[in-house]
């Protein structure tokens, strides 16, 4: 199978003024690479779930580098779906997830990035972001909050950011939740009709909703903007969240193969431990 | 069935300062209450994870209680693997993971309870101590880090500082989890023997297991005297994984169960709602 990395990625060199759905490259429900059936999504997801449970181990063990991962998307996209099946496939000792909300006013007195890295995950740690700085290249500019010239030195200022953290030694994988407005629509209405459901409906969904097409051009030029070698976009096709879900757990676990993380070289004399705990009482 | 609550919980008045097995009122490898095999385990703990899951929603919708998980116990007594099986049949992004360390020179200036608030579980969390302000009660006191009035004091202090939270809406479930010093032995020797296990061996391991009737005897009283009817103790037998496992969950189960968390009530009209998505383009 082609890495799920290489063929969900924001192409490199992409016009970011070209039309959205070019620069996303597939449609929210296709299926580019991997399982096309929920089943068989269902099937890869258990043996995803084991290697990832030990490369985590191996990650959290080592304690030197870690992952930060990005989610993104429109209102009921799914991110908090994903962070409950995807990353729920590890020890969740090893997660550590962060929900960025509207900013506070003392986030809004400081510079854009100062409450992310706070957010920061620790060496050897997972980290999630339900939604992240992107927001400030995104609703900041649907919205008009700040000038164009302000979100528009963001990418920047970002793309300087993220390349700090990878050679801190942080993978980065940022992942778009792309769906279409019908999906929305349905997922909405399911919000609605479902009691134990409301609490996920916010009446200013729909707010965000009427500048549908504002948002995903302001995505696609931020997506091809900021997809960087060194700091991906991967965009995920959202419209079946079994789709979505072994998406996004491929892609962690393709990336945490390929960092390849290893124990740490025990600092104590095994054989010498081994003998003392044999002699104990 | 009994309740767990009911069976594991270290006996209101029991004497402090008698025998620790006393204390405990049952052996690690007993099985006093729920399934006698590992089988019968695995399978309720399906059911378990299904309703733990909905109960956890609505307290993460309600965002008004919280749910407060210490874990205590010897090296090898299994906190991390009782995070990993247990907690880890709730969403991860309804659970706030803490793991105590060594106190750090800024957190010895504070009172010993100063980094235990900090580390508090946000309103509809589930927050788990990985050790916890216990330790300021037994490590102290059997390596004497500080005099005897100091740590003796720290009863009253926690008892207070517990009955606030309390108070606040915090449903405390206090798990001792209780092994033999030969399961121990035997934890330790697979820690060594497995390469990929030695980054969880400290050789400090078996100063502790030096003095392990120092310690056992600083758990019983330590138990004895803080378990109130608003912050219980429970005594986890865990010479069996599969028995820990399943009995931490099953006090997390029937604590939130008892909590009986609602959805809130929406704030808008769900109707008129419902026409604006139906009407939204």
């Amino acid at each position: 199978m082609a890495k799920v990395r290489d063929v969900l990625r924001v192409r490199p060199g992409v016009d970011p003024t070209a039309k959205p759905a070019k620069v996303f490259g597939h449609k929210p429900g296709d299926f580019p690479v991997g399982p096309e059936s929920k089943s068989n999504a269902a099937k890869q997801l258990v043996s995803t779930g084991e290697r990832l449970d030990k490369l985590q181990e191996a990650l959290f063990a080592g304690g030197r580098r870690n992952v930060l991962l990005v989610l993104q998307g429109m209102d009921t996209s799914g991110k908090g779906g994903t962070i409950r099946h995807a990353c729920g496939l590890v020890n969740p000792q090893g997660l550590q997830i962060h929900s960025f909300k509207k900013p506070t006013r003392a986030e809004l007195r400081h510079d854009f990035l100062w409450r992310v890295r706070k957010a920061l995950p620790a060496p050897g740690m997972i980290g999630v972001f339900d939604r992240s700085h992107y927001e400030d290249v995104l609703i900041a500019r649907v919205n008009s909050i700040v000038p164009e010239e302000t979100w528009r030195a963001r990418y920047e200022a970002i793309e300087a950011f993220e390349q700090e953290l990878v050679a801190n030694g942080t993978a980065i994988i940022k992942c778009f939740l792309h769906i279409t407005p019908e999906e929305q629509r349905k997922r909405l209405i399911a919000r609605l009709e479902r009691p134990e459901k409301h609490w996920k409906y916010n009446p200013a969904d729909l707010d965000a909703r009427a500048h549908w097409d504002a948002y995903q051009t302001a995505y696609a030029e931020a997506l091809a903007r900021t997809s960087t070698d060194l700091a991906p976009w991967y965009v995920i096709p959202s419209d079946h969240k079994w789709y979505r879900n072994w998406a996004v757990s491929e892609l962690l676990l393709e990336t945490l193969h390929e960092m390849n993380p290893s124990y740490p070289t025990p600092d104590f004399d095994v054989e010498a431990e081994l003998a003392r705990v044999k002699a104990a009482t």
